[in-house]
């Protein structure tokens, strides 16, 4: 099939996101070196504002990575070979964890959920009963594999007055679309992404460490050299450790800068919120399910009829109608379609983005929808 | 002293370099998915353009990292815990070596040269010959902080025949500038990074590995998961291991694109070589010696007199004339000012970076300039 080129093309998973004009503008700024006192002045006000998306007090440091380093930073800075993790499993990114802690030579226990669900705070504290030298909980906020949201607040709950185990959590596709309080709720490690509720691409990541985490990792014995939290401990200074990527940092300051005046964070979240619930929807009136349990309000993941070909269909979405959706990752291919409502997503690009599936589902089945709903 | 905001301002530093306007466009343009056939085919063509500039017929890596990651990943994808390498430290980046070999838990044995020196190969044939246990040898072949070339193609004759023994080569601030024959030589492994020649931001850095070093690969007992190259064969099928930074990869495209129909990194080499010339001619005129011995075609460091303070002069130089110069690093500071030769930088660039210098040097001392030489 042709494709369409007279569509603007839209970008619909849950990461990268649609970058907006004012950041695309930041980016082809001319360039400027990271040791000067302009690019100080923007870096050390840049981290001020993440810190209200974090929702903590707590220095957050910009990596130079995508966040999977982010991921490892987090182990290499707060553990030490051999030590026991408990990684939590429901999906590609919970595989992430589990995988990234055997490279490491981590010891590691591994609690699976079904994919498309998360897991029950109950039976993660009786594991920790039973396995008292477990140092670290890994765990995603949501599993964008599957659109799953994990319960993170009952997780730190079982955490936060233990002084030996800390939770780690990679909320890179549910910072600024769910509410996660760091502080107030007392998670250990935090860790975003550049190419999510960011607007920005792929390449950067953002961690924070709480006071626990820290104490960790002055007895971590990891070696580390890049990714290493000591280093950037120059961050405070308006410097890091390495080359800044100074174009990234002046757009994430363009993103967040607005932000501040506006109650921001809260307002990204309403709309994620709202877009889901659009999704929802959308879902029970073509008599689809959402195929996560509980959905997290960034992605909504739809479970396809086993026969629809969810290859083909996210192909002639994009080819027809130039709007790009998720497919399903791993075990998951062919068999859901994602939705992101991450960044800056529009209720008309989602409609569009919705519309664009009727009309696919449409075309290999049309009794799927009937002509009211169109 | 007030800025002058009438003036363009100049980025005279041996990176990062002033970005060409078609790549600041590039960098402005709409995101795209990394999981998309068009993103997979600038990929693939992207690494093979890297190919000329590295010239190697290996495979060139992509890594979602500055320059220091992939220093760290070449340790961690050819070496073991406690190995022996052998690092050349002739300045600050000869010194990361040093730091991150230790860190990382290999034996280091360190060859120092007097900053602003070079080592003579000579010597480091005696070392390797006392020292079978010696698996590579850790060098930059520009040492960005006082300007010195290392004698790549030397140490590489010392190398080469030899198959327990690598040679790993930072040439971040070589490549594009200087001419090194990766495979001619027998370099076992190159490293670039984006800020420098391929005129990006700093965030991304390339790495290519001989034959031999992906031998030791086989044998590496490093633990690795962020910037595994094992991980990243999936490039040659177009794809990243973890997110991609699709603007950056676009704008390196459309970097690398034109070089390609006009033997570009042989114009490129030579461009480095005439604005040395220039600024070394420019330095026999106001009697000031250049630091480095050899000195590297992409960049010129300038010894000034002992009663001249650099930290103030360049202050005063980017205050005054929007030129932006480097300073010395470390035990350099206030003592150097170094020049860049390396990206879009033009003669007319130059020249007015050097009247800037000049003009700077007349403000600190009159009896330094002549009317003649201004």
């Amino acid at each position: 099939m042709k494709k369409n080129h007279d569509l603007k093309p839209l970008l619909l998973t849950p990461g990268p996101v649609p970058i907006p004009e004012a950041i695309l503008y930041s980016l082809s700024k001319p360039m400027i070196h990271h040791r000067c006192s302009e690019f100080e002045g923007i870096f050390k006000h840049t981290k001020t504002l993440l810190k209200k998306i974090f929702q903590t007090d707590q220095e957050v440091f910009i990596l130079n990575s995508s966040g999977t380093g982010a991921m490892a930073s987090s182990l290499l800075n707060t553990l030490s070979p051999k030590d026991t993790v408990l990684a939590i499993s429901a999906g590609k990114f919970g595989e992430r964890w589990a995988e990234m802690a055997t490279a490491y030579g981590l010891q590691l226990l591994k609690w699976e959920a079904p994919w498309g669900q998360t897991v029950l705070s109950e039976k993660i504290r009786s594991l920790i009963d039973k396995n008292p030298q477990i140092k670290a909980i890994l765990v995603q906020a949501c599993e964008t594999s599957t659109g799953v949201l994990h319960p993170i607040k009952e997780l730190a709950a079982l955490t936060r007055d233990n002084p030996d185990i800390l939770l780690i959590v990679d909320a890179i596709s549910a910072l600024g679309a769910v509410d996660i309080k760091m502080d107030e709720w007392g998670l250990d490690v935090m860790i975003g992404g550049s190419q999510k509720s960011f607007c920005l691409p792929a390449g950067m990541s953002f961690i924070a460490l709480s006071q626990k985490a820290w104490k960790f990792n002055e007895s971590s014995r990891f070696p580390v050299y890049y990714l290493d939290l000591k280093k950037e401990k120059i961050q405070t200074k308006g410097q890091t450790a390495f080359s800044t990527n100074v174009s990234f940092i002046r757009a994430l300051h363009a993103f967040l800068l607005p932000l501040e005046e506006t109650n921001g964070l809260k307002k990204m979240i309403q709309k994620s919120e709202q877009l889901s619930k659009m999704t929802y929807l959308f879902c029970q009136s073509l008599h689809l399910n959402i195929f996560a349990n509980p959905p997290s309000p960034s992605v909504t993941s739809i479970a396809l009829p086993s026969h629809i070909d969810g290859v083909k269909l996210k192909k002639h979405i994009e080819e027809k109608y130039q709007v790009m959706l998720g497919g399903g990752q791993g075990k998951l291919k062919g068999r859901i379609i994602r939705v992101g409502h991450l960044g800056a997503i529009s209720t008309d690009d989602l409609k569009r983005g919705l519309k664009s599936l009727t009309l696919g589902l449409q075309f290999f089945d049309p009794r799927m929808v009937t002509k009211k709903i169109l």
